[in-house]
């Protein structure tokens, strides 16, 4: 009955599931949505899995998506929903089974359940700052180096991809954090994920321990937002850098810029100085009477004046374009700067 | 009696109304404003719709704004006002009618009637986005292309308003927010929402259903306010493609800059040589004795010293280039540095 | 006795007020500062008006300053203080007078006074919005023009200063919204701010009418709220859109200097290749003997040699340029830069 | 026995102290830091002064720090410690003690005292704001004259002073508002600067009196809250302005950089066709026969050629360049953008 | 049980500790995990020590690590594991040990123990930033030199870094603040860190002085967050400083650039003067009958018309470029401005 639902539920009412028992034993098998929210108890619109991060309790079930994660906590189970082609199998066979079964853990299996799931997106999002950070500060590296006069262009390329996956990975930590933070903030809920304590309320004496429950969920997902946390400190002083050094890149482009045409100015003063007394040789190139041409002197008079004069000029240039660019009366300024600085 | 209404009430003192009832039936009227105020049991202040997004629950009857859409909902009908002009009518009549007459949902219709009018303002603001980014990312990936000198204006000018369409977004997005926080906020309005409860007090269990239905009511708004801040994540993330693509855009349009004057300069550098060497041949081209006149050899001698020396000065410029564009001393720190910045 | 007051209290312990009541009578006379606080029963630290905005209540009255104006409410009557050379006059008599006396209005007076002035304050806001605007949209129009090759200075200006009134409409609007948002927070003053509820409490069943009164009040103070909210949104998207079109105006006149820098490239390739050949010319034109000046095809060699040759050399150059720009092998990047982009 | 401390508490265990009773009594004396606190029975802890900016009570006293100034206010004196060398001699004697002796003040000593403590502090901060705002306007105002090609060194060092000193008003603005909030956030505290109330229970009705005490309290600190909060508006204004002049500062820059690269480039275009059209004549300038020599209307007609070819050339140069520098197709473009950004 | 506690539990269970006790014996020796487990009556989860930073109590012990100090405090014992190896040495002899056993102090061990960790941090802090932020002003003081034509790379360079260790340190003193802060939002955290209050009830009247020690453990705890939040605002400052520094960098580069390019725009135009009339000397210079070639006066007409035609030519083109450079009409604006600014 909703315009986004329609499509989806006609075309795949039935999930892939993997099914984690207490006792270790793994099964997989396709059920309908239908069935599986009978037997669970939950209601369709549950299982719509509708957000990307979300981790909510239903009818002493949890329901937990992380982004391609699909799975429902049971008091004595783990479903994972729709795990194929989410290149999730190694981590199911591989980690996921063990550690389920891990008997040095005395807190009920819910506990183990959303420990692993939790932990398996803690490591996703480490994994991909791991990927990404070498990347980036050898492309910064290579493009904050003085020696290099223009930005290597494929660098940049690679850079922009970078900061794209950077920030892309913020958002996704902000919201796995935000989702562990809302549970974290409201302690019915944090209650409702402790599922064994619902169930045998008469095995031991319910006020001390169910408060225990819920204080050993507390920790167990606080934990995980500190470790987020970290994760998002870290990308944030990954991006800091990238500003840093954008800034510093721009500096140097700039430097080297001005160097270069410093050097130009100089030979265009030289140049000038040349066509200058050039226009001099033009002159007595001239098909026209000078009344010098019988004198073998005035050749080398005149030549050897071009020559002197172009070099005095141009070194009269240079000197000017020296205190030109240098500003007039500052010199009193710099040390009163540093006192208030450093005061 | 308010200056800004003023104009508004002695002009269009009606409202063209389009009401769906809960069986599906779809009529359509004009009914003065006075006239439905009484109807309703709202007051005439309740109607003005002064702000482009709010959501408030007034006498048993939910009033909506959602930019264009103006519409109030009571327990057991919609009423959508002034909807002509407004682009809405496909969607009211093929999406809307078919949505309020659903016989899946088990909810009330004030919960039906919201949950559509909810979802289509995020699938509104869902469009805009699916709109804006391709058209971005289209932009931003023909102007960092590393190959383009200078960047295509044109484009320029299609990013500039994509940006503009881009935070316009976020702001609708950051407002249709807010107006859903503020009633998460407040547990008395979401139980003021749910209308059918108050009606019929007398048919069910009032303490527990009640809490039942101001639960779903809590659930159904939070479930659009995250899709929301789903979306203002990803509107985030695109202004920050920008952002970053701009500062690769400035490396890289610095960089050719660099290129082209570095290019520049050597070719000033030639320039210069031959200048200073043709000055001989100046010299020599004067009508003035020079004695070297008759030899044949001397012309050989004083061309090949010509070319030979601007090559050669030309040469030493080169080089004296490369050398003063690389710093002095710094080699040992770029190990360091990425050891500092790999630690 | 504070330092502050002591030149305002000694020069100016009088006020110019102006007062409408409740029937629409409007008079205006001076009094004296202590004189005026006897008859409201207030202390002369409450009509100290040290805060350019602010709004409290204060043994019955409420006392209001929004920027220059100053003013009283009391439940019968509106007292405007210090009006003269505000500009306001007009307001006052022609909207303000108005106002306070429309009967549709069923709330107390005080709703009346404090909905009026809270309004005009609004108007006043929106009015500034309306004029700094256009003139940012205008000026921006002109500049990110990209026909346009260096930036029009005296635009820059008007943008500098109408930046600078947005970011002071900005501070007003944080101003307003904080001083309303300070009310709304508090139950306890929304009820103060209710002066009839105070006065009269036989005349009505207290408890039910005055939680409505208390009700109301917040509902008006919301609105006002609200509509500064939005105001705020506006000029945070036009602050916004100046930033963004900064950036495209830099873009731009990077991008002009790159055309132009690549067209002076090539004249220089130009200039310097007749240079390289024309030292030919100079060569043959110095009065040394080359043993070809009287072969008359010697000529047209040696000038067709030269011009072919600078011809030659410089398309050379202009397709190593050609080539110099592109780098080297990054053509598989784009395409999977763009998948990244979309997925 | 805390590291920091070892040092302080062994060569200066005493302070200078200059006393103001509540009759206007000012006496000055020394006194050992431990017969201080035994005195006003206080811990040696509590007079430690940590923090640059902290405002506490403790047993019936309140100890305040602003920055240089450190103050003990018991019910019925203020004590001001280590006021040597700070500049504050001027205050304490023509400001601070008349203000503690005013009689029209009904409220009890240390109202007063602490009044008068927080308004210097406002009024100091307020000092600074008004020393750094007019270089800051003067400064900008000369930077950013469009008329100007090249910003003035020694005005950017003034103008990165005053930034930095503007940086450091509002992180010392922040700081006093935090000190203050924190204590308006807390009931108690409130109550406990109220040190009249503590010491006289008897005299008067305690319930009525003492909330009064602490709401004139609440009102003294908001009082100052609000100025504080007012600055630190004028400083942020003050800061978004120097951000937006800088943009302009750059845009003018890069403008004055095209029109010259523009007009540059247009001399390069003449001196290329001169180049072009001077190797005609260089070409005929060579002792080798062209079989022209004789014809004397061959010479004008090259000369003629030269002229006019290279003021042709230049021209077609120009406006090549004319077209090349706008852009292709988009005028459809601005007038819908216009249409965009007004509606 | 945990994938990333493996190999840390298999390799190292066992712990390297100093022990610190009331008497101020210093015993040093090791510890498997296990065992200290027990002695201390803690889980073995609780001295997982996963996160850099952070403080907690548990089972009547303080459980700290902060960056590489990893403690524990119990009412009579301080136990500081792994030491080795962590430059901590010169500390834990030298200033730990003295502390922890100082009389002066009335108060319980643990706030002894605690203080001297937290100090320890504190200064740590301090030393960093007092280490970074020298370098970061002499560095940013020679690159702001206005006489500075280029940026120095190799300075460059170094400034990258030392920001690059300002945001770690500011991220750092965010952590410690938030770890604190996260205590003294919650009152039973703050009662359960008061070891010696849990162990001796009987000793003293309970009531009072457990408050009283709880009220001693806020006051420690918020000095040292008031100490960081000092420190985070140096920092902040000192980043502000970075950023100031590096537009005014900017503008500085850009001013120099301008200075040159106008230099060179004016050689240009002499070069361009004296090609254009030296065309003249190259066409008299052809070898083609003009009919001048017998009057000596036209040689030194034509010389000096060259000479002073370029002359005037590079006049008129100078006086066009200081026109073209300054803008039309708005000097009127400059003014307004002021006005307006100085409002």
């Amino acid at each position: 009955h909703r315009v986004t639902d329609a499509p989806l539920s006609s075309v795949a009412p039935c999930f892939v599931v993997m099914k984690f028992d207490q006792e270790g034993k793994v099964t997989s098998f396709e059920k309908k949505k239908t069935e599986l929210c009978q037997e669970l108890n939950l209601q369709a619109r549950d299982l719509r899995f509708q957000h990307s991060t979300s981790l909510t309790a239903r009818n002493n079930c949890i329901i937990i998506r992380m982004e391609p994660l699909k799975a429902i906590v049971t008091p004595d189970s783990l479903l994972v929903l729709d795990f194929r082609g989410l290149e999730l199998d190694r981590w199911l066979i591989l980690e996921l089974a063990p550690q389920l079964t891990s008997q040095t853990y005395s807190l009920p299996f819910e506990f183990r359940a959303l420990e692993a799931i939790l932990q398996h997106k803690v490591n996703t999002l480490q994994t991909r700052l791991n990927e990404v950070k070498p990347a980036i500060l050898d492309t910064l590296e290579s493009l904050v180096d003085p020696k290099i006069l223009s930005a290597d262009r494929s660098k940049l390329h690679i850079l922009l991809q970078n900061s794209k996956s950077l920030s892309e990975l913020e958002t996704d930590i902000k919201v796995y954090k935000e989702s562990l933070l809302k549970i974290l903030d409201e302690d019915e809920i944090i209650e409702e994920l402790c599922l064994t304590k619902w169930r045998e309320p008469g095995d031991f004496e319910e006020t001390t321990l169910c408060i225990d429950h819920a204080e050993e969920m507390e920790l167990l997902l606080e934990n995980y937002y500190m470790q987020a946390e970290e994760l998002g400190n870290k990308a944030g002083e990954l991006k800091r850098l990238i500003d840093d050094s954008e800034s510093i890149i721009f500096i140097n482009l700039d430097s080297h810029r001005n160097v270069m045409m410093r050097l130009n100015l100089q030979l265009t003063m030289g140049s000038f100085s040349l066509s200058l007394f050039g226009l001099i040789g033009v002159a007595f190139g001239m098909n026209l009477t000078s009344c010098f041409e019988e004198d073998p002197r005035v050749f080398w008079l005149v030549t050897g004046f071009m020559f002197l004069g172009s070099g005095l000029i141009w070194r009269r240039l240079l000197s000017f374009l020296g205190r030109h660019l240098e500003p007039a009366a500052p010199p009193p300024i710099p040390p009163i700067w540093k006192r208030n600085l450093k005061a």
